[in-house]
């Protein structure tokens, strides 16, 4: 079957010829259909990545994925039934973590994740897992339906502020996106979809016109030009900020949003940023963290709760949105060009079947 | 009546004579036993507070207090009941913060404090209060009561640390408080008689013999000389933590602790330091709080409620505990004294009256 993979030591994603997978017991065998591109990917083709299948010297891409369950093999589902991967699976047997359904909290070491960790991902025509780890979703998800993993990793990071803010009575008003890849526009959406937040902001560092800001424009959010309004001023230029979600990756941001958020208010971190050494006035920050009862979470991955979550936010999108956000959709032989960046893409996807 | 101030532009706390408060509607006259002095009185005394009391030239200090009431004067309150004040009041009319009992989250400009922020102390023979800022404590915490108001401090921290990780499964086995002052002792005697806690850790920068290492080592907690171990070499030297409380007021302590925390740890920060740049490998730091789902929290101040779940940490504390944490009880007459630091000063308090 056709694939698309990095191999060992050739630069860029491949099209490649890998024998169809076969299902164990308890693994359905799934026929993909849509695998979304995200900058996890890029990473895992500069090679910064956990590492090869064992014994492997290629590892297929691809983590955001939707596709049709072609035989069931004794699991619960039917042929036909439409799925979401998740992504981790034990490294090893099984442990705690995923025996109680929370694999995102795993700590290092004890996981794979596939297309990303030691793991092949879902970019091919035909991938198996076992049935914990595929979540149905209704058959007009067929072309969106990527979307979910993604989605799933901001459910988790808001679920996390939430609790964080549980003690006591937190009602946000203003909530603010680091960041306008596909991921922060996603999560604009949730908050401008979710009835707490009343005013929305979205970080960038683009000039119009720009697709991304009509996006953010056309949700009711407002656009934040980085270059003009760093996050630190943001309460002095807008408001201060109840909710802040960073999904840029750029460090100083993590520190900057301190002064960004209003008292009792919470930044989910969820950017993974190389090491990157800077001064910061860690006193201030320190103090107001306190006085103000400040809170910042790491966030990282989702399990199944979240998928669960992600699909009815997916569920409560404009159409306009997904069609807006995802610029392009490429066959396997051109997947190479699924992963060019340009002024026009937002959200590119490689397509194996339709539904 | 006697009390200890600090007078605007006059060094040290005074023993002065003031007039014995009038009870307003709704109001108690509570008769003073015990003040504690701690860190933020000293900050008082030096300058560094929040403003005299409207139209005042001095501040009563002390914020926590132990006293019997004297008077209920329409109140619920019996006279002979022990109570203990919280700290924060209204600046002003009551707003929605103390209307629904958590004036703790109440954002700046919105309260006083007494003894802190515009409003006079418990640092005198009577002091009055609304009855809603007086919590009841049995007779046994006579001398022990003004404890009450530092631990409520803690038991916040620590419930909002819970409260961060209740999304999932958290079951914290490791907690290491930084700092060996009497809130630091305090912390670390509540997470050792708190049963998720199998192994405790106390950070300090002093030489033994010490009363402070005395205590740590007496509670079966592990002292951590910062001198030979600093908090970020602690997962090498020791453990990795899941649960960390700092209450240094040293800056950079609030990152270092980032590489102390275990997967999906937490750390409380309550220590108030000035401003203080140095710089920070932010993106390594940054990483590690998104890939091991860590979380760092302000903390300050508390409400009713942590003061009823203060009672109870206080009354399960052994009593050697506290025998050995009073250092010093001194008269209104020798306030000075109390003021005072040195080698086997650990918590001072001024005693007023007895039961």
């Amino acid at each position: 079957m056709r694939a698309v993979a990095v191999r060992r030591g050739e630069p860029g994603p491949q099209l490649i010829d890998v024998p169809e997978p076969t299902s164990e017991s308890g693994e359905a065998l799934v026929r993909t259909l849509r695998v979304g591109i995200d900058g996890t990917d890029h990473e895992v083709i500069q090679g910064n990545h956990g590492g090869y299948p064992d014994g492997e010297d290629y590892q297929i891409l691809g983590h955001e994925a939707v596709g049709v369950v072609e035989d069931p093999n004794g699991t619960d589902f039917d042929g036909g039934d439409l799925v979401v991967p998740t992504v981790r699976r034990p490294a090893g047997e099984p442990n705690e973590y995923f025996e109680r359904g929370e694999p995102d909290v795993a700590p290092d070491g004890t996981y794979l994740e596939r297309g990303i960790v030691g793991a092949h991902g879902y970019m091919s025509e035909y991938f198996t897992s076992p049935e914990e780890y595929l979540v149905p979703v209704p058959d007009e998800f067929a072309e969106t339906g990527f979307l979910v993993e993604p989605i799933s990793n901001s459910e988790k990071s808001i679920e996390y502020a939430y609790a964080s803010r549980s003690a006591f009575e937190w009602t946000p008003d203003s909530g603010l996106v680091l960041g306008n890849g596909p991921l922060g526009l996603l999560t604009l959406a949730m908050l401008v979809t979710h009835d707490d937040f009343d005013r929305a902001y979205c970080l960038g560092r683009r000039d119009r016109p720009d697709p991304t800001i009509d996006i953010i424009e056309k949700l009711g959010a407002t656009y934040v030009d980085s270059r003009e309004t760093p996050v630190d001023d943001i309460p002095d230029a807008h408001e201060p900020i109840d909710f802040v979600y960073e999904a840029t990756g750029y460090a100083p941001h993590a520190f900057q949003t301190v002064d960004a958020l209003a008292p009792n208010g919470v930044a989910a971190l969820l950017g993974i940023p190389g090491d990157h050494t800077f001064e910061i006035d860690g006193g201030r920050l320190h103090r107001d963290i306190v006085l103000q009862n400040k809170a910042l979470l790491g966030s990282v991955n989702s399990n199944v709760r979240h998928y669960e979550m992600a699909k009815a936010s997916l569920a409560g999108f404009p159409d306009w949105l997904t069609d807006e956000l995802i610029t392009g959709v490429y066959d396997p032989e051109d997947a190479a060009k699924a992963f060019e960046s340009g002024h026009d893409v937002i959200k590119t996807v490689v397509e194996f079947d339709t539904l």
